[in-house]
């Protein structure tokens, strides 16, 4: 399996490429609008054309490059199927595997971020993969204080669907803001400044307190997301750059 | 491939267990006297028999787990070659691939933290494996300042031999102090206080003013280990414990 992670910086989102060497299908997990030609060069660098988008969830902090991604290399969309989005093609859900090529990929029901968040695991012959979204991030967890988030049901899908995992599972979130690549479960499992030995109430309280600003995209991203990264009418022109490179398809 | 992170908290020492599930053979690289019998556990309920154990380099700041692994397993002790251990079964040295089984294991010779320290990578069929003993640490590298260190060979070690490795390259430090368990070449790159993103002469005059208090162990390790860790005459009472638990091999 081919394996590259991506970054992109004004949202500080990590985007993962997956690649099937037999069958050369491969997929790019939350893909960000801001980088797209970025993700064709790498695409293009590996002879690689994309299969599908996989997305984790309805982002609120940057616009999906899935929309853009179909338009320009023929992938499928695909998203939680309990997000019901009109323009995803593929709908994911737990308990069926969905592969690309030869690579099993397994969906994880997590909600608490957003109430239909799903994480993604693949196992290589050595390690678990964990790509976690925005449920768990290397010391820290996703936000809980807008569009659908619950403390309580993000603690109890972190600790049951993803602190059950093996100790070296690798974890891949969708962001650092600290330039922090990756961590392990049993890493975050000890020393997470937010989850790590906390208890549910420990928890909640912490994620009440953490006094976070609004975000600065959440107003024409969500709208954006919910068709799968298209550029809303909305938008404010500081913002527009990704989204004026090129017709809306 | 099986893999498992083992930790020594006394040293704050990560030792690894890499077992090849084809022909069962398997090694302990930078095991711990401290947890020889935690060590004998974990096999033992993986029932694995010890093929070897391997160590990184000299160490001045535990006793090596590889004599008594060798007395209670029958385990051969592999060392860097360059040591020229007379109680090494194995010298490894770069550019000699190392079989564990189907396994192969790449010996990097990688002075600097000691003048013989090598580095061992393994590749899988999705990520290469780093484990970079005291050269690179997460956020920090090895001390510099006894027992044959040298900065400047330090640092072109880790530019050399391990920042041109892919990005995404695992990195399994011998230690870390603030229970982190793992890195990626891309992450040391960018955001390692000491040596990411540091000129040489940046990174000497770091590692000159670090201003780290004597190692507690190494007057006794130094030697021990020089015996693949024969537990010394001049122990001093507090740390004899792991010493006292058995006859000595």
């Amino acid at each position: 399996m081919l394996f590259r992670q991506l970054f992109e910086p004004d949202s500080s989102t990590y985007s993962y490429l997956v690649a099937c060497p037999e069958t050369g299908e491969c997929a790019i997990i939350d893909p960000v609008l801001d980088t797209v030609e970025r993700d064709l060069s790498v695409l293009q660098a590996h002879n690689l054309k994309l299969t599908y988008t996989i997305d984790t969830h309805i982002h609120a902090d940057h616009l999906s490059g899935a929309r853009r991604l179909k338009g320009l290399a023929g992938s499928k969309i695909a998203y939680p199927a309990i997000d019901e989005l009109p323009c995803a093609d593929i709908g994911l859900q737990e308990g069926e595997v969905f592969k690309i090529g030869n690579i099993e990929l397994h969906p994880l029901f997590t909600p608490g971020h957003t109430d239909h968040h799903h994480a993604y695991l693949i196992h290589t012959p050595v390690h678990s993969m964990l790509f976690s979204g925005d449920a768990l991030m290397i010391d820290g967890v996703g936000r809980t204080d807008f569009q659908s988030g619950d403390s309580e049901t993000l603690y109890n899908s972190i600790q049951q669907k993803f602190f059950s995992l093996p100790d070296e599972t690798l974890v891949y979130p969708c962001h650092d803001y600290e330039n922090r690549h990756i961590s392990s479960i049993a890493q975050e499992k000890e020393r997470n400044k937010h989850i790590g030995g906390k208890s549910l109430e420990e928890f909640v309280k912490i994620m009440d307190n953490l006094d976070l600003p609004y975000p600065r995209k959440i107003d024409f991203a969500v709208p954006g997301n919910s068709e799968c990264g298209q550029c809303p009418d909305n938008i404010p022109e500081k913002y527009q750059g990704p989204c004026a490179r090129y017709d809306q398809g």
